[in-house]
């Protein structure tokens, strides 16, 4: 009744139902599913369940799901696991499947040749579409996806690529070279899977071919693909924008370990407390700008604020656009500009909308006001300072992603917490500065 | 020589082109490019540029325009103009595509009906594998994918599918119904996009059919919208999260006008402003503890910052697990047990940490610490303060998306801006609150 209940279960559901079970009900899985179902349940396990899950079953039984699944999620497997076990694995791997196996497992796990799946569809320019026609007959089993299938010269290198429906609605003796379309967009087999999914997403392609130096095709990328990478991506991205640290389990929320998350986020958190603790002595240094005039208390914390949220939203929107692939390096200038632009916009708005407040409502509940200050000048004081505080947040925000991409670190990294952070100290500097100066404390 | 050019690109890159263009410049583009290829260009511009590129055409170029693109992307055409503009486009659209625009114009732009395409491969069960493949080829031109073949019943109730590789291997007298596979995942007409979007992702689907409430097939998903779909709510998570108000555009980064940005920027920032004004308050009221303890205001920052930090790693972590499906309204309690214990861990090894700076290093910088205090009574409330904030703004991150989205408010609304600033105030309370209570101030 287990199995039958299985069977009648999609492998995605499935690894999410085991993913979501304690240690013995695992046990109980993996005793009584049919292997070759568990081989598509495994290749869909977040990579850090992989190794214990293959531990679950014995030797037999990792042969088993080793000869079912296709060459690149073998090779997926193999990588998700510890050096000690791929070896071992290794040994389990049948013998004509050892070769594709071992030169697949060359790519980094995050390359499109780490990613490509070797079943694709191909021909030879010379046959006839009878002849590619019973070519692919033999293959139909094994092939993912029949949309595309490319077309090689006799040294296997990529001369163009025919639809199925292009083979079925033609005369069996037409040539394969006379109805081949060109290979326009294909992708080097050592390149970041990222420019693999940013292509497939841009040109709304089916499938990708991964070729090597020699042009030969190696295998493809397929859309499903494309989407899971760039899943990957987004969460990536997002996770390093609020400071995570580390590789992101692809584990679900609920079922990733809480220490897990514990060492993801403490880094950043306690790097982040250390370099807050600047904005602490930046308050010792003026204590006496504060003293001297306590109600300057009351714009002080969002004068620092308004900096975080202003540098954070600028940083969202070129992270963003770098990760959608808009931003080269030579665009720096284009968005220096129209930055720096936005953030006085918005620092005069927000400066003109405080000190009207300051005017007009702070007089109502405060009436210690020194009249050599007075609401006026306090009001210019507050708004000047939140001017320049929100300009140079906004361009910090923008453009401390840019440099860190420009120095080789992920700019999502440098996202909301750390500008937030540096932002939070030079608006204190900024406030008591323009506050000394302009109301002579 | 322009339109040779222009023949040798891929429509994305000549959209791209295009956007980057002044009026002048698209002037000129929009008089020389061939209609027929232009109107795939226009269907991958921003939404935002479609009215304006329209308005550069004549009457009969918007006729052929509306011509030459597919059901779908007239239908996306005629949402993207306003009001006007649509009724007398509507007036340009052919006699023989005017009914199945104005069905597919009912279904919302974000619903699976307004994503799909009508133009899918579909035969009846009792044709014969001949009958089905001289069908199909009268529809070859104008079907987007024969991947997957739609089997329907006499009255369009999708019944199976088959392959295009099923017809092309079987015999031709064979019937559909006796080769027909059964379809396991469609989606309503009226269902959101972003569904279909996790339905094509998790279940890797290359098309998925979408039906009416009588299960009549109405057309198809392709692996490319999902892709689209995916990527525009990506980022519209991320804009919200980082307090961007109003749909985003689809234009490029630099190609947005900066009065758009300052539109969508704006009002967030100020909101949140006139919020931290309340942390303002909160210092006014404590000047009498601040002022007997300055020492106070070395850590107050940071334990300001940590809580917003936190809050914003908890928040991120749980809307990107809303958006990928993960969470349902019954998780909450388990949501807030993990956050509760991570906020606890965060907190103690945090303040554990910042009593030990406090204890070792403060006393070689400062020598007023009154005796009836000392530094490790002074340790203790910064260590207690940060442990409480952390571990409030933990629970607070995580839970206000979850409750946003109870009140069907878009849970990336509530991310790091708001969460910050509302943790800013309740830090500053603590920190007071704790200091006035342990160190008698
Ligand atoms: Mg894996
Ligand atoms: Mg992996
Ligand atoms: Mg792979
Ligand atoms: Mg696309
Ligand atoms: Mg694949
Ligand atoms: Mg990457
Ligand atoms: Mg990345
Ligand atoms: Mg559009
Ligand atoms: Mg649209
Ligand atoms: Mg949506
Ligand atoms: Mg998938
Ligand atoms: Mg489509
Ligand atoms: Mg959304």
């Amino acid at each position: 009744s287990f199995l039958k209940a299985a069977d009648a279960l999609h492998y995605a559901d499935l690894a999410e139902i085991y993913e979501g079970l304690n240690d013995e009900e695992r046990d109980f899985f993996t005793d009584h599913i049919d292997m070759e179902q568990f081989a598509e349940v495994i290749t869909d396990l977040p990579d850090t369940l992989v190794e214990e899950t293959m531990e679950r079953l014995d030797t037999d039984e990792q042969r088993e799901i080793l000869d079912q699944v296709s060459d690149d999620d073998r090779v997926d497997l193999l990588q998700d696991v510890s050096d000690d076990a791929r070896e071992r694995l290794l040994e389990l791997v049948e013998p004509d499947d050892i070769e594709v196996t071992k030169s697949l497992l060359k790519y980094g796990e995050h390359t499109a040749g780490g990613r490509m799946t070797t079943h694709f569809g191909s021909i030879q320019a010379d046959m006839s579409v009878k002849q590619a026609l019973q070519h692919l007959r033999q293959e139909s089993d094994e092939t993912e996806s029949f949309a595309r299938v490319y077309v090689v010269d006799d040294k296997d290198k990529l001369c163009g690529f025919v639809r199925f429906r292009d083979l079925a609605f033609n005369a069996w003796e037409t040539k394969i070279a006379d109805i081949m379309r060109p290979v326009k967009r294909y992708i080097l087999a050592s390149s970041d899977q990222e420019e693999a999914a940013q292509m497939v997403s841009k040109y709304d392609l089916f499938v990708l071919p991964v070729v090597d130096e020699q042009n030969r095709i190696l295998g493809i990328i397929t859309h499903d693909d494309a989407v899971e990478i760039m899943e990957e991506e987004s969460t990536e991205d997002m996770e390093k924008m609020a400071g995570f640290t580390g590789e992101g389990s692809e584990e679900s929320y609920l079922n990733t370990p809480t220490m897990t998350h514990f060492r993801r986020r403490f880094p950043w958190l306690f790097g982040l407390a250390i370099l807050a603790i600047a904005s602490g002595v930046v308050m010792i240094k003026f204590e006496g700008v504060l003293s001297s005039l306590f109600i300057l208390s009351l714009f002080l914390p969002m004068v620092v604020a308004a900096g975080g949220n202003t540098g954070g939203q600028a940083s969202t929107m070129v992270i963003r656009a770098m990760a959608l692939g808009e931003l080269d390096q030579g665009s720096i200038m284009r968005v220096a500009w129209k930055e720096l632009r936005l953030g006085l916009m918005l620092g005069s708005l927000l400066g003109l909308g405080m000190a009207l407040i300051t005017v007009t409502v702070v007089p109502m509940f405060y009436s210690e006001m020194p009249a050599e200050i007075g609401f006026t000048k306090f009001a210019i004081a507050v708004a000047l300072a939140l001017a320049i505080q929100i300009t140079s947040s906004t361009l910090v925000g923008s453009l401390l992603p840019i440099g860190a991409r420009a120095m080789k670190i992920d700019p999502a990294v440098i996202a909301a917490p750390a500008i937030t952070t540096i932002v939070d100290v030079s608006g204190m500097v900024i406030y008591f500065f323009v506050a000394k100066a302009l109301l002579g404390l």
